[in-house]
């Protein structure tokens, strides 16, 4: 099938009214987005198999007997969830375009020498459980199955919950050697996430690497009052604190020449007559340079501190190359297209420190959004980007 | 019954984790206080009265006999339910000291003249459907049964599902003309609030007036975008704009002797790695001199829509002076305590704004501090509050 009614099949999956999507881990959409995927799969003769983290391998081919053979396989894909209110392409763009590619070469009778998978990565935004590429992190295992089902969502419910309310069995969870082992590499194709190909006026680009990145929070504290009663001067609120902190972010990351954001807050008691008791805030943070994103860290530290407040790390992913043999090879192929670092995480990034020779190519956003309604792509730089793919499995997946 | 015991027979109702208090309208917990407060009139002999606003009055004496005779009667009390994690005597302290005072006046073999009632206001505070004194302002019409029973919780229920589910008929809601008739007078005791009293080392004050004051919610629009992919320059991060509007409001609060604050801020999304689309904050904003309040919202307004956001009006209460020929004769009957101008509304002064004489007492606050667990009235000073209303009430309902 070609590109466009592939992807409109899925466009009304997870919609929100606004205009963006809304599909969010082992929820009823994510359930429809499983379903599209086995469908698809099905369609084309491919065979589905579930990992132990709750990801979907689509085989064209028998991959155990290629393994007999010493043949892994080549896996193309990326994921089907999104941020809340994200737009249409950030991970289903990889994934329709695998199915697209696989069509081409079907219809061009080409047949693989090794096996090949459509991945769909489960749960890559973390915009439920709060962590992101929850799904291929357990099954590389740095993160375990204990801390990852213990996760909960806004109303409290645990991964584990979820689970098992979706059908699926917690009790199967971790780390899955045995499905990571079929695949001798990774190739993902997503839209790309800033301005970097729109600049250049390129249609595709390859990945370099995923820049450290990190996520810290940091508690302000207050003392709740009220506010029609309680004189300025006596007050100790942690709003006026959040409003220092959040200018420092910004000008801390100036300073540094990295990317710093304050973009989730949380107040107690929330309410419009009382001084807060607290303001919790989060600092996304990440850079080409991490001795740039630890300098920035180390000194809003010291200010939070400073203000009576602490700063913890969340979570850090240390600089993160793809793999430059597989992605000369694909250069090659490719007619050399640029190559860019990325400051998104992504599934690609989470197996190649796991040691999977992973590779990425970029599709340009005319509007460089991400993770919000006016994320875009153009058609015909889909079908680029397509035939960009299939062209790169013929060469990973051919003699 | 002394005021001791009775106060501690209502310690544990509601009663938070963390020390502060969750009695929030039309839940288990104001259930529980109801039939606490059913219970303590029951005991004493008094008839329990609801009106159909969802307040309660326990009458000492038949009203409606009294009132045929030209003898309206004469009112005390206050509120049971609390903010969020709020203290234990806002509200509380109003309505145990109005029993107390009874179980004294009875004790000293008093009948009164005029019949007597202990109020018990419903919801006073708004922290479930966010309009404060949510009961007084049905019950006198200010607040129409038609906008009061769509109000919202925030999941979404209606302020008529929860009625209906706590057992309540919504269909009878509305203004109470005859419930409202049968009172000349309304005497709301209630702890300070700020420290007025403590800095003047008295223990009893009254007041003066309610200061005007309003909520305002402003909206600050951004483009939403991907925290890990987007350079500063292309930003527009509605996370900043809060950061300067939290702080002009502090300044322009110390320029114009005013109070305000921003507790309250609704982030959209609210992701970590996502640059928010939208940031909604409230403003409170309140003062001795309404013209201040004004300007202060006017000019905060102007700069709001500089940032490319818009400053609403939510609500406005005009400056609200209780009765004069109350408050001196109240003056008159304790030794002339402190009047006080307070910066909280109340139910009594939306009664006063009704057309009800009203008058306050305060008791003083060793912290100032009100709405959070740190909220304090000594034990010496709760007696001397419970004498003084049993003072009043003989002056107001004797011969």
């Amino acid at each position: 099938m070609p590109f466009d009614p592939l992807w409109q099949s899925l466009e009304e999956i997870g919609r929100a009214s606004a205009g963006g999507y809304r599909r969010f881990a082992w929820t009823p959409e994510d359930a429809a987005l499983r379903e599209w995927f086995t469908a698809q799969a099905t369609d084309r003769g491919l065979a589905v198999e579930p990992d132990r983290a709750g990801n979907l391998w689509a085989w064209w081919g028998d991959p155990d007997d290629a393994l007999r053979h010493g043949r892994p396989g080549v896996a193309v894909g990326s994921h089907l969830d999104s941020v809340p209110d994200g737009g249409a392409f950030d991970g289903p763009l990889g994934v329709v375009s695998a199915f697209a590619a696989l069509d081409l070469l079907q219809g061009r009778g080409f047949r693989p020498a090794r096996p090949v998978a459509v991945a769909c990565f489960g749960d890559e935004e973390g915009a439920r459980f709060g962590v992101a590429c929850a799904g291929s992190r357990v099954l590389t295992g740095v993160l375990t199955a204990d801390r990852a089902l213990a996760l909960t969502d806004a109303d409290g419910v645990t991964l584990a919950d979820a689970l098992t309310r979706a059908g699926q069995d917690p009790a199967g969870w971790g780390p899955d050697p045995v499905a990571l082992g079929r695949i001798s590499c990774l190739v993902e194709l997503h839209v790309e996430q800033g301005r970097g190909l729109v600049d250049l006026g390129r249609p595709l680009g390859l990945g370099s690497r995923i820049w450290p990145h990190g996520r810290w929070r940091f508690d302000l504290h207050g003392r709740a009052d009220h506010a029609g009663t309680t004189r300025l001067v006596d007050r100790r609120d942690p709003m006026l604190t959040l409003a220092v902190v959040v200018q420092r972010i910004r000008a801390l990351a100036e300073r540094h020449a990295v990317l710093a954001t304050c973009g989730k807050v949380r107040v107690e008691p929330n309410g419009v007559n009382a001084i807060p008791s607290r303001v919790t805030g989060w600092l996304d943070c990440r850079g080409d340079d991490p001795e740039a994103v630890r300098t920035l860290v180390a000194e809003l530290g010291a200010e939070v501190a400073e203000l009576g407040g602490e700063l913890c790390e969340e979570s850090w992913t240390p600089p993160t190359p793809f793999d430059p043999g597989l992605t000369a090879r694909l250069a090659r192929v490719l007619d050399d297209p640029p190559v860019l670092p990325t400051g998104a995480g992504h599934d690609s990034g989470i197996l190649a420190q796991a040691g999977i020779p992973t590779a990425m190519i970029f599709v340009r956003n005319p509007t460089g959004v991400s993770h919000a309604p006016d994320e875009r792509a153009e058609p015909d730089d889909c079908r680029t980007g397509v035939a960009a793919l299939a062209d790169v499995l013929a060469e990973l997946a051919g003699t």
